[in-house]
Order: C-alpha cells, then sequence, then structure tokens
C-alpha cells in the first residue's frame, strides 16, 4: 500500500480554492502510485476558521466541499480534515472530523476527541468531543485515523486530558496511523512534534503518517514539516517546512524503517523563514502586493524592511524617512544604506513643520507646559499619519516595526509607531532581533552594522536612549520571557537571581500596558507565547500592576 | 435558616479590595441575621480572571483570600466562588469552585461543571469539569451548590452540554439550591434569566439562591438582579440592577412564595444603566477620573458626552471641537449647545492648518492625485491626534465615540476617529444611538434636537452625508443584526425579503473591515453579541468577501 502525505498551504473560508488544490494533488498522488492521499485538519475549510463555524452557511459549504472531493474519490482513497454537525441535540453543534473518502462516497468520519483550548486554540468554543473511535478499513488495511491533539496527550508531563484516542483504537489492531493536523510553529515545535510522534510510535508500535498544514493565517504560521515515522521510532522522513509538498510513500518501506535525516533547527533560520511566509500569506491571501513602512535607521525597521523584502520582493516594498530635528545624521545615513543595500523605493518626508504647526494649534491650550511625552508622541504619530497617509494614495499596506520586549513593556506610541495592518517582528524580544540580524548578515552587511551596533534610541528628544527608560535588553528580555512564555511570577523571577524592585516595576509595566496592546495590528507568532490571541488579559485589572 | 445574598462589584486581581468588600459584606449580613452569605461566582479573584489564571502566584493569592475569608466565617457560613486547584495530574490545572466556609474552616468545595467556552467565555481554557456532585449539610439543611452555567442547560432549546449538574444533586435530596454567578448583562439577560431560574426550580421544586456580580470588567458588564425564587416559580425578590446590595430572606419565607414584582425591562433604560456603569467602573477601577472626546455636533458624540458625564460627572468630561473647513456652521453650534446643557468643560482647535502642513509636507508624493480618502482619514487622524496630545498632556482618557453600525461596515478611521481607550457606544446600532437620544431627551431637551433630527454626515468633504456611501440605517442596521446577532447566512436574510445584491455588499464589508476592528478600543457590551473578545474573526480569510 502506498500513502501519500499532502501538505497544502490552505486558505480560510476559501472552499473552492482550497479544493482546487487538493484535486490538483489528488492527480499528482495518483501519479506516484499512490492508494491513499492525505490532507490537513479542517482542510476544507482552512485551520483556524474561528466563529465563521457559527454560521450554518459556512458548514454547507464545508459540506460541499466533501462531497466534491468524495466524487474524486475514484481509484483512490481521501483523508481530509473537515467540520461535520453533531446529529443529537445536545452538546456543541459540530464535530471536528477527519473524512475517508473512497469509491465517489464518504466512507467513514472519525470525530477529533482533544480539542485544544489554550493559547491561540479555541476549539472546544466550537467541537464536541469525540465519544466513539473506529477503525476504518481499506484494501486490506486497518487504519487509524486521528486528529491533531488526539496524539499530543502522550509523552508530556502534564497531560491536559483523561484520556489517549489511541488507546481506544488499538483493540481494534490498526496497521498503521494516520493523524491529520494544524499545529503551528513555535522555534521549538519541530522537536517537540517528533518526541511526541516518537512517544506514539514507541507505544503503540504501528507507523504513523502525520500531515501538517503549510501557510500562514493571519498571525499564525504553520511550518509543515510532516513526519512519516517508522513503529522503530525512526523518522522515515519529514517533510519540508515553509512550503507545501506532495509525497508517497510505501507502507512496507515505512514499516521497516531506516535511518534518516531530519532538517536541521537553527532558531534564526526557522524565525527568519516563518516570518517570511507570515509577511507573504497575509499579503497573498488578503489580495494585497505592496507594503509600506517607516525606516528610522534603527535595528527594528530595519529587520523589518529585509524580512518584507524577502517576502514580498523589492518592488514591493517601500520605505520613507521621516527625519525630525532630533534625528542624528547617522540615522538617516543608515537608512538610505538599507534602503539602497535592498533596492527598494524610499522617500524622505522631514516631519518638523506639522510638528510645528501641531505645536502652534495646541499653544493656546498647552501654553508654557514643559516638553513631556506629550511631544514625542506627537512626533511618533505625525510618523504613523504619513504612513497611513501613503497607504490610502498607493494601496501599499502599513508594516508595524515593533519588537516584543517594547510591546511588552509599553515603550511605544499608540497609532503612532505602534501602527500599521501586521506586525512582522513583534514576537521577537530585542535580543532576538539582534540576533536575527546578525545572522541575516552572517555571509554579507545586507543591514548596515552601524544600526547593529550603535545603541538604540527612539530620538524623540535630545540625546534619548532606551537605556535612560529601560534596563539592559539582556536582563529586561530574560525577565519578559519568564513571566510571559514560563508564566512564572515575580516570588519565581526574584528567586532567580534578578534585582527586586527591577522585577516589580518591569511585571508592573506589562500589565499596565495591556490596553496598548489590545489595540495593536496582529503579532506574527515564532515563540510558545505571542502577544495577541495566544495570550488574553484582561485591561481592568489589579494584579501586579 | 435565614441566606443573605451579597451582589457586589469585585475587581480582576484586586484580592484585597475584594476580600475586604466582602468582610464587610460578611458583617452586614450577620447584622441581618443571617445564617448563611453568599458571594457570586470567582468573587475572590474577580471574573473574569482571564490568563491570570495561568499564573500559580494568581491561584496562591486566591487561596490566601480564601483562607481569609475561612477565618471570618464564624458565627455565620459564607459560600463563595474561587479557583481551586485540580489534585490529579490529567485534565486542566484547575477548577472553578463554590467554597463553603463555615467554623473558620473549608468544609465543602464543589466544581462546576459546565464551563461556558462561547460569546465572550473561554472557561474550558483553564478548569476541568467537575466530575463529582455532593450536597453541603449545614445547621439541618441540605444544600445544593452550582456555579452559574451549571443549572443553564435547562429550558433551552438547543442544550450545550449532555449532563445537568442538578439532576446529579437531587437524588440526595437538597432543601434549596445556592447558585454563584458571573452573569454578563445584555439587554434580554434579565428576562433569559428569569425563564432559566423558573426552568429549574419548576423541575426540581426546590427554592433557589442565585447570586450574580454586579459591575463591569473593561468590555463586560454584570447587571447583578440576584435573584430568590420559590418553589412554586414566583419570583420572591429580584435585587437591584447595576448596583451593589446585601439582602437577607427567610428560608421558610422563600418556600411559602409570594407574589413579588420584577423591575421592569425597557431596553433603552437598561442599555442607558449599563453603558454608565461600565464607563464608570472603567475609570474607577484603572484609577482614572477625567475623560476627553471629541464633539462633532454629530449624534454619536453627543450621545457619548452625555453618557460620560452621567457616568463622570460634569467635572471629570472635557470635549474638543475641531472644525475644519468641510465642518457646517450648524455642527459647531449643536456641539456648543451641547457641552453647555451638559456643563462640561469645551475646547475649539481648528484643525486647518494642520491640514494644510500635511498636504504640503506629502505634496511631493501626491502631486496632482485627487482628493480622495486619503484626504478624509487626514482630516479624521489629526483629530485623534489632538485628542491624544491633550490625553498625554492633562491626563484625560480619550473615550472612542464609533458606533456599532459603522464599525460593522468599516466607516470609520484607523487611528482617527476609532481612537480612545474605551468605546462607549459601540455595541449600540446606529438606529439605537437615535433611540437612546430619543429617550435621554424624553423629558428635557439635553441632546440638541437638531443633532438627531439632521441627516448624518462625517463631514470629510463638501456636502457630504452617510447616506452616499451607505444604505438606510433602518434596512443597514436589520441586516447587521441578523448577520452578527442571529448569525444568519447570505441566503437565510435575502430569504427575509432585503435586496440581495445590498446583502452581499454589507456582508462583504463586514468582513473585509474586521483588520479594522482588531485594532480598536475595547467596546462595552450591551447585546449578545459585541465585537470584541465575543466575536472571533479570522482576518485573513475569503468567506462573503
Amino acid at each position: 500500500m502506498k500513502i501519500a502525505v499532502a501538505q497544502l498551504n490552505f486558505h480560510i473560508g476559501n472552499f473552492d480554492g482550497n479544493v482546487k488544490k487538493m484535486l490538483k494533488a489528488v492527480a499528482t498522488a495518483k501519479k506516484q502510485g499512490a492508494d491513499i492521499v492525505c490532507f490537513s485538519e479542517l482542510a476544507t475549510c482552512g485551520y483556524p476558521p474561528r466563529d465563521f463555524l457559527e454560521f450554518d452557511d459556512f458548514i454547507r459549504l464545508a459540506d460541499e466541499a466533501i462531497q466534491t472531493l468524495a466524487k474524486a474519490a475514484k481509484g483512490i482513497a481521501i483523508v481530509v480534515g473537515s467540520p461535520s454537525k453533531n446529529p443529537v441535540i445536545e452538546g456543541k453543534d459540530l464535530y471536528n472530523s477527519v473524512y475517508f473518502l473512497a469509491k465517489g462516497k464518504v466512507q467513514h468520519v472519525q470525530h477529533k476527541a482533544l480539542l485544544p483550548t489554550y493559547d491561540i486554540f479555541d476549539e472546544y468554543r466550537y467541537f464536541e468531543p469525540a465519544s466513539e473511535f473506529k477503525i476504518v478499513k481499506y484494501k486490506g488495511k486497518r487504519i487509524a485515523l486521528t486528529v491533531c491533539e488526539d496524539i499530543w496527550n502522550i509523552g508530556n508531563d502534564n497531560p491536559m486530558y483523561d484520556i489517549c484516542p489511541m488507546d481506544e483504537l488499538m483493540p481494534q489492531k490498526p496497521d498503521f496511523m494516520i493523524n491529520v493536523s494544524a499545529s503551528p510553529f513555535n522555534y521549538n515545535h519541530a522537536n517537540n512534534r517528533i518526541h511526541v510522534l516518537k512517544s506514539n510510535v514507541e507505544r503503540y508500535k504501528v507507523p504513523i503518517f502525520y500531515i501538517n498544514h503549510a501557510g500562514a493565517q493571519t498571525e499564525i504560521v504553520f511550518d509543515g514539516g510532516s513526519l512519516i515515522m517508522s513503529p522503530n521510532g525512526n523518522v522515515f522522513e519529514e517533510l519540508p517546512y515553509f512550503k507545501e509538498s506532495v509525497k508517497t510513500f510505501s507502507l512496507a518501506e515505512v514499516k521497516k524503517g531506516k535511518t534518516s535525516k531530519v532538517q536541521p533547527k537553527n532558531k534564526m533560520k526557522l524565525i527568519h523563514d516563518a516570518v517570511i511566509l507570515g509577511v507573504k500569506d497575509y499579503f497573498g491571501k488578503l489580495g494585497f502586493k505592496k507594503a509600506i513602512l517607516g525606516l528610522s535607521g534603527g535595528i527594528d525597521s530595519a529587520l523589518t524592511a529585509v524580512l518584507a523584502t524577502k517576502a514580498l520582493g523589492k518592488n514591493n516594498v517601500r520605505v520613507v524617512l521621516m527625519p525630525s530635528q532630533f534625528s542624528s545624521d547617522h540615522s538617516i545615513k543608515d537608512a538610505e544604506d538599507l534602503a539602497k543595500n535592498l533596492g527598494i523605493q524610499y522617500d524622505i518626508v522631514p516631519i518638523k513643520s506639522v510638528y510645528k504647526s501641531y505645536l502652534k494649534q495646541l499653544n493656546p491650550l498647552f501654553g508654557d507646559l514643559p516638553f513631556n511625552v506629550t511631544e514625542e508622541n506627537i512626533q511618533a504619530r505625525i510618523r504613523g499619519m504619513i504612513l497611513m497617509a501613503m497607504s490610502n494614495k498607493f494601496g501599499n499596506i502599513v508594516l508595524n516595526t515593533s519588537n516584543k520586549s517594547e510591546a511588552a513593556v509599553g515603550y511605544g506610541t499608540l497609532y503612532g509607531d505602534m501602527c500599521g495592518g501586521l506586525s512582522v517582528i513583534g514576537d521577537l524580544y530585542k535580543t532576538e532581533v539582534f540576533e536575527l540580524c546578525r545572522w541575516i548578515n552572517r555571509r554579507k552587511e545586507i543591514i548596515p552594522n552601524n544600526t547593529i551596533v550603535k545603541p538604540p534610541s527612539a530620538e524623540l528628544r535630545p540625546n534619548q536612549k532606551d537605556s535612560d527608560s529601560l534596563p539592559d535588553y539582556d536582563i529586561l528580555d530574560e525577565i519578559l520571557f519568564q513571566y510571559i512564555e514560563k508564566t512564572q511570577g515575580p516570588n519565581e523571577i526574584i528567586e532567580m537571581g534578578f534585582d527586586p524592585k527591577l522585577v516589580r516595576r518591569v511585571l508592573r509595566l506589562v500589565n499596565i500596558n495591556e490596553f496598548k496592546r489590545y489595540q495593536t495590528a496582529p503579532v506574527i507568532r515564532i515563540s510558545s507565547k505571542a502577544f495577541g490571541m495566544g495570550r488574553r488579559m484582561p485591561i481592568v485589572g489589579k494584579y501586579l500592576s
């Protein structure tokens, strides 16, 4: 028996596009001699469809997609994820299901039992968990079908569920497992995935075919990396990261096992590729082509410009230099150098005259009150507004250039430098921004070295430095990581040896700035805990604030 | 036996404040002769604590609060909601529990079984459902304790769960039920609540004491309205809406039943009071006092100013009139009249000179390109920026003035009129804005009549009217209501008799403007489906778009 694994890039709600893509892959799999071709979780409607699932009309379209695919399941079987209706009135209205289509018809439907409802996941919001588990028989083989999380309650210290669907299926003696997934990327995820799959094959002693989605949906990147694993725990093959792939495997060969190399998992390369896919799919799936961003001469906008150019092409990225009286000469030069290195269009729009007109207009109200954060923010907001005006006039989408450290502590201006349709590097701490810039420059100076080595500054008042208001990024980022990614409280972090006053100040800054993050663009997620849909915090709270 | 129902206004994460408030109510209840005093769901930490629940430190503080309350449970028993740890490794780490405290100790803990995970609710994100159900015995009575949703699987057409906790508890023959809740307001909720409680007492034939939270947490308003219901299905008493109350009832009297009047449920009055509490608690709980908003002379900002003034007091609301060359004379006069009626401070800051300085600065890029939405947005953004500058300089929080109709179809400028820390009327359709203004003016003209009767206009170009770009609000709002509140698809809405082209256009506008709503302020929720945390939509989708 031959099984084709098709990791494709689906688009939420784009049923026609998704079906067309799958039909093409069915043809490819047939050519490769496959008996079965497998697609990822909720492939018909794209993952995560979120509250679209609450529309009967949306489910009807998913059902139609299944019917179309079923008709194409002739001479080959199709395994595909799609929502299905719960026929009984009690419980949620839907299941998250995997369909087995063959001989032109739906042969079997297995529902997902373990419904991730944490971080970015909301599955129990929509789905009833499965209570029945049945294998499917095809061409003399017995196949255990599961959906994503169903195999993830094994091999971890803190199991989130009290059953394992494969335990229920094993008495039916399956010959192999197929798991259809939509498992989001983070820079540790590929290793975790291999660990979990290994734990499964070691426990159940049958091979697994694991099919992941490859593509980004707004903030969530799915990295592909589909796995075929032999019963001996060896990776038989790992499909490429961040791109589509259709490949057919012989079950007999997979059962035998072989020693296969998995792809290298360099953190910076993974982040780099993930962000580029995130930008590419945000634009591609929304039907946009061109981006615009402000280039300050600083490292954040430099990195954003590089990644955007790699994602969209140099003819589709435009940058604007918006110097004020507080901008240093080297900033303008550094920004120009980068634009030239990248070959992208750049314009210079000084903001001094607009700034002055604001001050004049506000003078009757402000009188002699001293310069403070108000005037700093005015500058940042003028820049945001110029970018938005150019966006409106020329149709370029504004890219946000904030990093995770500043988003965390609120070191940014709402409606100013925090504006934009997509946050490109908003899940990278400042120290990771530096690291990625160095990695990008590893062979050739693309980002001017001066941009990397000079002390970070917002340049909103004379001789301003980030270090005037913030601790060293090495220390700040470690505290933030412990609080945000590791959910450690103040006492635990202080016990690690950090200054108690500093820890309390940083945690307070994170919490009192929730209102700012609430209003910012979706952030491309590359860590296990990004700001946005995966981190849901009260605004009106009084905890550590 | 006497039972005190204490509906209080808690604050998320403010353990000290919440405990202090409860201890005071314990003393009041004792004075009233109560044997038991009952508080609402998750009263120790406030509801909804959201991802704060993932911090061990946060749970430790909740446990400490329970210990403090237990010590005070002498001569009186305390029923109080708080998170509790799941002692086994499988499943979620926490339960959403109700504690029974007496004789200085924790006597009993009952966990919540039905975990709402829909709309604004995320409970399965954090909590394991209860699998054991035990009544508690106290002073010769047998008491069934449940938490909020536990009693809501009864009396509705589409039950979301396959068990009813009270069915499990009834064999233990309870004398009465106590349900601790944090059940959010919408303008139909009070009636639904009475219906559900009635269904419960009719099924179980014992009285119920239902304790709700009364207070707002950012966007969610809890309306109180705690209920004491007799076994015959009569409301024995309904506690007041939108305010705290501690009141003691004799079980014997409640068992007998009486005919009692419930409070009137006038939609406009309910919305009016809910929004005012929402604004008041947003400011009060964040420690702010003063608000600022732009007053255009139009109806949305007028209504926002009235509600803000009622919530915060006339000395704490400041408005800014920001006329441009496109502003009509009547707009300025209407705005001034309103400010005078309300007795609030107003300033006039014309935007023409700043607008011109932008155009001049952008001219080298824009050249002879015609006036379009770019220039309209520049005006809206200048106004947003002036408000933000005044906010920064004087410490007033900017209130957003968008209504639900324009937020739905994207008829607003991101970082312009869509700015602000809190959206006051963002869950009111334009037709409801009109209705509420008329209701406010029912005895006296507070909002200038001209503001209500003139055709709505953004006044961003000569002679602009909303009706140039949008259908009549009567029609638009009905289509939006069917799509947003009722999750009807295009075919269903067209079948109701609306123009097919118009329906498709409106639904498309809603979906392609998701990116704008993603970046706007939290919206005080008054309907069953508000924009924000209760409506989670993909940005990069291709459904009806």
